[in-house]
This record gives structure tokens, sequence and C-alpha cells, in this order.
């Protein structure tokens, strides 16, 4: 049930207590990939999951503007600081538990608002009155390849919204690439911002995710959602006993 | 020039220094119309806008969760506090802006974002690096009869989104609907919240607007906007001389 | 009952539960009004509407300085942020719930503090231990020509404080007056300070309001002021059912 | 030159940098003396120092509202949050030094304000435009039998506002009082409310300070607030060198 | 019982509510003393009252950077802003007594801290599920000699830790010293940093204080920790009854 | 260098821009191991660090207590809220960088400061006047087998702190323990309490870490932070170039 869509009185009908609430990012995704990447990533994943899972839960709109401050360097980039970002989330998800959607999953598209949506994730189910947690698509998967702009997002692009990626352009997104995220010394990473180690902003090869690697990816992502979805359906979230 | 579809390449070579931010709400519009009449329609108005414009104005997505406690006891409605609203559309302008996109254009479909953005546009021209200002359609256009799921709303997604009114319930709807918003002893509102005067929350006859008065009330909009626009982008924005 | 002047044990002896709080500004009024005109007529028509009242409110100090950023340019102008003016007068309110005075009107004589007491006294509503409602007497007045050191606030000056009106420097004021308020366009105000459009502060013409209709004024206002406490003494403040 | 009074033109004219701020507070103060008491006398301190003082500071409205929850146990009690008043207090400051009134004496009558006052005087003079320092009456002069309701406010009451003292009460004022204030234990107080400690919010004997000892301590205030305008006036308040 | 070195079963078997945390500074003290001073001092008072009180009251680490904000001039010195330091010392006593260490003493050693130790103990004692108080050794004692790296703290060091006191510095500690601290007008303290009155941080004579008078101090200081611990564990600490 | 134990003349002598600041935190570390492990280690790190390093680096004192809310089940942990943990570290940062210790590594020896750690990092190094990175022992070596009080934390304990460990308790640790962190479906962690999935608070085997362990365990902790320093200290902490 696609809140934006729906009315009210089609909500008060609804028996579920399950909602998605997808989060994503506009962003620079290196000269080939749309700014949107990931919050159009983060709502297919979230509609396909919601509608492949049995039951009806609730999807509120997505939350276009994220955690990104990392990619101020190039243009376009939106953000808001983590502070603002988890308020706006852990009160978006208070409204819903108001009306008794009080077992929230957050369907996130980006890798700079996993640290934020674990903390306010944690924040609402210890605080609030609902359990919270965060799903992040490429997390969930079985690939090692992520990057940024790279094969992964690319392939998924090229499945689902093939018009947005200016396959022109690939060459040049190779070639200004970072090999992997960060700068890093001592396994830690030195680079706060991307413009640190990424010419174009990409990281990864975004020639290596073709549309087929895309529609295996989604349905991998998808199915990973369904599977949360079940186990966030059914899970006894009373608080643990106090020990000793 | 969606931010969402393009790359930060072609936001590069972007020459405007405008910027409009559709700003929606996620709330009860009564049996009929969508919980996401206020984005719908924002989104739409300030599409067509920057389309009209002469120049090229970038439009970042929408924002799509407001100030709507005011609807809380109808199910579905979504809210985060003014403070939150206020925190997050301040921090993605200054994000805008830091880009060079320092003249902006919040484009509101919400009564209850009304205030928010007045506050939050002050703020920021007065402190910020920017210059922003908030249009209402509804408050920019010659019309008397807003209600809330009423005439103007309702016939708006009528022209748009059709497949969006559900024709069955408009009687419904118009039963259980309040003659006008508010409770009101010496021209003063006694009500907070909308629960306190309308049984089924919707405001005025959803009946009284069809899709050619939806077609009419948009192009006076999107004209509105786009004189908006002119004026915003020629302005001379420097801060006043103090007195005395 | 006056807060200020009475002691802790005549407050004990109360059998109230209704409350006025004065809320003025301390901001310029052209060259000819007191910085001081909007607490000054605040406090004035509180008093005597608390009088007039069958019932004995208590009575609050009046808060002297408001949100008033607007007249920065103007020297001797004070102001606080929105914020922090919200949260003086929620404490403020709460302080008072906490002995029982949970029926709270707050008598406003400043439109820049409007938004910010419209919200705040929802939030109190909603999620404090009372019930709060903001009275503005420009806007519960019959009369349309507000303006800022105009006829209406020169006038009530006039008939209340008429030694705090420089007669001789009514010419200038009128002089450098604006005739309305913003600089609009769209049916938007682009300006978001005062000396943005007015040359000395004013907006309207001082002369138009004498004594006599000072005195009108008044009356009308601390008559609706009575009306509006008599309906908020009995209203009925219990949360609405939830839809649905 | 009293802000509430003038006009902006007035100010204008002025060529002081010094201002003066009174702080009060809305308590108890037993059941003989009003809950405005420690407003009334910073005001009239304030007044009579800035008369006195040669040059002519402008002087703001007081404060009416502070840092008093000590005595919430009191019916009519009044208080916002240390942190909220200190916001208001600096942020009111803020505005009179944009306007070069940049040396700011805050004349306080309430000993709950003290530490708030300390706080935010530091921070103003450290991180804002302007340099602030807090004067408390009771601590400027020579006297060790402050209390609270006790012989030197009520002598000053009964100086400068003898029909606001309830001398038929004195005699219940005196019986229900605490010798001093707190419960000590190893010099460390105990106590964070006065209802621990005192019956009727007294502290020290009522009846021991007359309108002529108010006389004393009144001109001895006065007397110490003027020295310390000589000396805010002409302090050098650039930063000190860094050591080292 | 040192949290530090206990394990949670170990508190488990503890049967006490008291707990005692004690609080420190890291700041600038004088060429001849360690910044480490306030804490060193702070966490051995609280270990030997913790040890000499009958019972087992569980013992925090030491909070080590506190509100030092005054002494910025002087390298080294660490400081947080009095609002962070409250929430640190508010949320860290909170965890405490989710445990059921309810009655929390917080055991001082820096005369920066007093303030907001004052204000935030008050906070948890009336709005959270604890009873906080302050204690502040050289408050808590009969000396008046107390001043800034000067007799007392150099005493308690040379016999607590003689190895930290640069007796080769104690002529220039001397030279440099301010006699007392602050500039002083009218009873009222115009300085707000340490570096406007003293050259090089010291306040009185630290050659007046030896290892012997350190012994004593410390005597002293602990005898009064035990005296108020055992007036904390025994105090009645429910809310006094509403007056009136 | 130890902020501690010098002198303010003694660091005005100092010539490095590199400091370390220890982070730690005061939670459960099972049946056998201190609340303290994560506190002392990550001190016993950073000073070691600090002396092997070619340089003489500033050592602030260590902030025992963290972000350790997961703990909350275990009588004894400590926390303060992420936010909370942020404003101090940051604060206590920029003392550091107002002395010129503006390179600055966060020396952490626990997992749940390492989200908020990383984002204060990026503030401070974005927003303030200081470079700041996190550097957590146990992910700088080559090891997988963390756990919480398991092998790596129980080996370097018997290293380092061998009178800490309850050696008695180590098979009822081994029995309560958890396997590993967590509770995963869809490579997602449900759990947001170490309660929900520990029965003792122990994940991992505490008797897989011998104290030589504990020593090889060091010294490539060490190693990797001196390796971090040489870099930090090194670094070109200039802003990247903005894009296009």
């Amino acid at each position: 049930m696609n809140l934006s869509s729906v009315t009210w009185t089609d909500v008060a009908d609804s028996e579920t207590d399950l909602a998605l609430v997808p989060v994503g990012s506009t962003e620079q995704h290196g000269p080939h990939a749309p700014l949107g990447t990931d919050a159009l990533l983060a709502e297919a994943i979230a509609e396909a999951g919601a509608d492949r899972f049995d039951g009806d839960p609730v999807r509120s709109p997505t939350i276009p503007i994220g955690v990104a401050e990392e990619h101020r360097h190039f243009p376009g980039t939106m953000w808001v600081s983590p502070e603002t970002f988890r308020r706006y989330v852990r009160e978006a998800v208070g409204s819903l538990a108001s009306h008794g959607f009080d077992r929230v999953v957050l369907v996130n598209g980006h890798g700079g608002n996993v640290d934020a949506l674990r903390e306010v994730t944690g924040t609402i189910s210890r605080h609030d009155d609902a359990y919270a947690v965060s799903f992040t698509w490429f997390d969930a998967i079985d690939a090692d390849d992520m990057g940024h702009g790279g094969p992964l997002e690319t392939a998924l692009l090229r499945y689902l919204f093939p018009e947005l990626v200016r396959e022109n352009r690939i060459e040049d997104a190779r070639e200004g690439a970072a090999a992997s995220w960060g700068e890093w010394v001592s396994r830690t990473n030195l680079a706060h911002d991307s413009a640190e180690f990424s010419e174009n902003g990409v990281v990864g090869d975004p020639a290596a995710g073709d549309a087929e690697r895309g529609r295996e990816l989604f349905d991998e992502s998808v199915a990973a959602l369904v599977g949360l979805l079940e186990a966030v359906a059914t899970r006894d979230v009373s608080e643990p006993d106090r020990r000793g």
C-alpha cells in the first residue's frame, strides 16, 4: 500500500503493522549516472519487496535527501547533517507508529546513510513506540564490488532506468574512477570526502555491470528484503530481561 | 533541470543560480483524495513552472513529509515537527547554495508548511549564503474556496491525476466535510487539529471542482510561479542599509 | 489577578484555571511611536480583558521581547530567534499549568509573533498539560488598515499613552512610510525585512487614527478578548477521537 | 534612555555603547511579598542607576521570568529552564550589540539567575560581538542577611512599593520562615527546592527591614551599580594575549 | 567498588544505591602544577571517601574534561561548553540510575564546574530517576586561601603526587601569580578569563602549602565527603508537598 | 606528552601539531573482564603509540564513557547518547586545536563508538579548525575473532592487566557467550542490544587468547597506530578542489 496514492480510509482498513520507508540521497554518481540514483533504487526495491511480500505493508514516500556531505565538491550534490537526517527519520517513523505501523524497515540505497540509520533505528527501538531496522540493499546481497556509481549501481540502473545512464560517458567515468573507496593507512580511512580519492566521483568500473546483472542484483535484493520483512513481521520485539 | 535525473557534470555546465525545491506533505485528504496530494501538486506545479520559465533552473526532488501533525487523528498521516522540518529545508537549501544555486524558491503545496517556510526562508536569507522565498500555489491564485481536499485540490487532481480521485466516495466526502477550516471565536481559531471540526478530514465541497477548473487552476498557479521566478532571478538581494 | 502584584497565598486561594500571558515586542515603530508599542498595547488589552471578564483569571507579566528580527535595521529593535521565543513561551506556560492554570490565552500585540505563537500553542495543546491559544488584537477586530506604526497602533497609543506619541514627527512618519507591508509578486512577499520596503519603518498613515478611534479600537479589542476568554473557559479541550 | 518609551530615531541619536538589561523573576516571596518582587527591584535599581550615571545608557525592558523552578511548589511561581533563559538573554543582548550597544550590564534581582547569568555573560563576552557582565544588587552591597522575602527584599519593597507588602501577614511570614537557605551537610547544600526547607517560602525575618533600611539599601545598590557602569564604560575589553 | 575494575556480575551482586562520579578538568595550573590537577585530586578524594564510607558505593571513572574555557589562553587547557558538560554528566548519571544507583554524588575538583554541576544535579533530581548532589572538596573544608594552583592544590599534590610538582618553578609560579581570582568592582567580577588577571595562571602562593598541610587537607576533604555520603544514603528524597 | 602530567609551560614548549585522544567505554565485558576494558586498552595503546612514534605528540586524558546503551541490560554499564558523545569529543578536540594541536587521532577501544567517531571526525575535519581521524585498534589489525570480552580483548587484558581477568569465571563466560554479534537475516542485524543474543554479554571464546597472543596483538595494534600517526603528521589536509 503506497501511502502517497491511497486515502486515509484505505489506510484505516489496513490490518498490517509493517511499514517500509525508502531512503535515498541526491548526490553525484559520476558523469554517467544520475544524482537521484540512490533514491530511485531504494524506491524500486522497496516497492518490489512490498509487492512480493505476502501481506500488504504500507510504504511511505521516499526520503530523497540524506547524509551526503562527503560528495560536496561535486555540483548538484544535496545533503543534510546526520543529526537533522536522524531527526527527520525518527519523527516520520514516529508518525507511522502513531497509526499502528510500529514495525518499520528503512529501505536504504546510500552508504552515507548507513551509520545514521543504524543509530536512529536503535534510538527508535529503545525509546519510542516502534521497532525499526535499516536494510541497505548492497549490504544484503552477495557482491563485493559495490563502489560508487560503479558496477552494481550502474547495472541496476541499466535494468530499471536505462534512459538515465549516459552510455556515451562510460569511458570517461572509468578513466576518472578510483579503484576503491577511501585512502587507507593501518586499515584506517584517512579521507572524509570522495574528492580526496576520486577524480570524477566514481569508484569501481561502471562498465562491469550490464542490464542482465542488474536484473539479478535486483531480484537478489528484493528477495533479501522480503526475507527481512518476514523476519520483522514475526519478531519478538519485547525488551530483553535485565541481567543479574 | 531535474536534479534527480541529471549527472553532476550536467549540473556543472549549468549557468543558472536559481533553484526550485518542491515541498509537500503526506497526509489525509478525505476519503476521496490521496495522502500524497500536496506533494504531487507541488511537484507538478514546480516542474511546469521550471519548464515554462525562460532559463533552466535546477529542481530538487520533492520533500514529501512536512508539518502535518494537525491531521494526526487520520490514519496514514505522516509528519515531522516544525523545527525538524525547518532544519531539513534549511540544510538542503544550504547544499544547493554551496554549488551556486543561491536563489531558491520553495514551491509548497501544504497549508501547514506555510508558517515554517516563511520562518526558514527568512532565516536563510538573513543568515546563510542564499536568498530564499516560499511560494504556496493556493495563496498565489485568485480563489477563496481552498478548503482541504476541497474544490481546488480535487479539481487539480482530476486534471493531473484523475486515477487517484475516488469518485465513488465524493458523496461521503461531502457529507462529512466541514464548511470551513477551524473553530472561530473573536476571529481567533480555537482548534489545533482538523479532527476538532471535520468529521472526515475534508473542508469544502470536493464536487465543486472539475477537471476543467483544475486545468485553469494549474495554469494560473504555474503562471504565478513563473512570474515569481522572474522576479527572484532579477531581484536585488543585497541587505538594505541600516537606518540612522 | 496580576501575578506580579499578588502573593503565592493569594494565588493558592484562586479558583480559576484560566491564565493570560501578554506578549509584546520591543522594536521600531517609526519616528513617532515608541519601541515598546506592542508590549504596552498587549498588556493594556490583557489587563482590561481580564478585568472585564466575569471570573478572575491570572495574568502573567508581559513577555517584552519577541520575534522582530525583520526590523533589525532600525536602531533599538530587540529580538530573539523564533525558536528561543517559542521555548520561552512554552516553558513559561508550562509553569502556569503546573499550578492548575492550564487554559492559557497568549495576548499578543506583534505581527511577527503570530506564526511562532500559533506553532507553540499547537505544541503545548497537543503535547503538554495545557490548552493554549493565541489572540492577536489587530486580527480580532474589524479593521483592515493595520500597517506598522500606522493608524491603528497610533490611535491606540493616543488613547492609552498619549505622552508617548511624538506628534511633531507625524509628518515625517507619513512621508517615509510604506503604503503596505512587503514587496509582492504573484501574491507572494519577496521581502523579509521591513527596511526593504519602508524608509522609516512605518507602514500606513499614522495621522489617520485619533484618540477617539483609539478608544473604539481598544473597546473592540477588549470585547473580542473577553469573548475569547469565555469560549476558552468553557471549551471541551479533550483530544478528539482517532478516525477509522 | 528607556527603550520602551523612545523611538528608533531617538536611539539613532544616542552616542553611548552601554546598555542595561534588568532581569527579574516571577516567583513566590512568602505570604507577604509579591511574586514580582525580583523584577520590580531589578527594574527600579536599573532605572535609578542609569539615571544617576553620567552618560545616557540605553535600558531595555525587564526580562520578567527567569530561573525559578526551585520555587515550583508554591502557586504562581513561573520559570523557564536555565538553558532557555540563557538563550533568551544571549539573543536579546545580541540584538542590542547589533546596534552598537556592546557593553551590556545585566541588572539582576534573583539569586536563581546568578549562575545562568555568569555563564551566559561569559559566553557572550568570549564568542559574540559584545562584552557583558552580570550585576546582582544583593551581592553588590554590604549585607549578609539576604534570605528570601526576608529583611532586605522586604525593606526595599517597603521603601519603593509599600502598597505591595501585606503587613498583616508579616507574623505568618516569620513563623513559617526558614532561618537560612538550604540544608547543609559538609558545607554542601542537599536541597534543590525551597519547599524542602521553608514552610512558607520565606528565608529570614521580613520584620527586620523597615522602609528606612530599604532606602539605605536602595542607595547602596544604586551607587554600586553606578560604580560598575563607570568601570564597564571604560574597560579594555580586548581579548588577553595567549600565553607561551 | 571501582566500576572500571569490576565485572557486571560483581555489580549485580552489589546492594548499594549510592554512586560517586569524580569530575575533574584538564587545564593550566601554573608553571609548577600539572594540567591534570583537578581530575587527580577529585579522583583521589572520591576513592578515599568511598573506601572510608561504611558501605560499598560504586565509583565511576573520572570525567576528565570539564568547563574550563576561562583558561583558554594557556596552552594545553582542554574544555567543553557548559551545556555539553551538563549533558554528558546528566546522561552518565542516568545510566547509573538505570541500574539502581540512584543516589549520586558528583565529587568535583574544579571551580569552573561548580555552577554547571549545581544546575545539572537540580535537573536530575527534579526530572530524572535519581537524586544527585555535587560535592566540591575545596568548598567543603575550612580554608579560605584556595586560589588556583595555589597553596591548597599544591599542598595536596605534594602529599599525593609529589613527582608532579615542579618544585624548581615555584618561584616563577609565585612571581607571576595573582593575589586573588578576578577583577572586582562593586563586588562584581568584571573578568571572564584567568588571563585577564593572572600572568602565569596562578592565583595565590603555591609555596604556602607543604605536604603535611596536604595530608591535613586531604583528610579533612575525605571526612567531609564521608559525612556527605552518610547524609545522602539516608536522605528522604521524595518530593516535598505542593503548598496551598 | 601526557597532558594530565605536564604543565602549560611544558605544552607551550612543544613543537608538535599532533594529538591523541584515547576513547573508551565503561560497559559490561562478561563475567570475567572488567567494565573498564575498552578505556584501559585504548589508553595503553595510545600511550605506547605516542611513545614509539618519532616525535612527541600530546596525549589527552582518556574519555571514559561512550556510546554503550546496547549493553544497558547488564549492571554497571554506563553510557551517553551518541549525540552527546559527539559533542563532547568535538568540543574537546576543538580546545586542542585552539592551541595548535590540529591533527588529532582518536584512539578508540569500543565498537559502539565507531560510527559516532566517524561522523564527528568528518564534521571536525570539514567545519572546524582541525583534521581528525578515528583509529580503532581491533579494526586496524589482522584478526577476525574480535567478539566482545572475547579472545582478543581477554588476551590483551591478560598481557597488560592480568590482575583484572577473573580466570575462575572463564568457563562461565564461555558457556553464556554468543558465537557472534547480532541476529542476522538477509545480512541485516535485527538486534539492537547485546542482551538479545548473548546470555552473559560475551561474544566469542575468552579462553582462546592467552597473554602471549595479547602481547602480539598489542604490538600489532601499536605498530598500526604508529603508522597512522606518521601518515597523519605528513598528510596534506587542505580541502580538495570543487569539481566542474
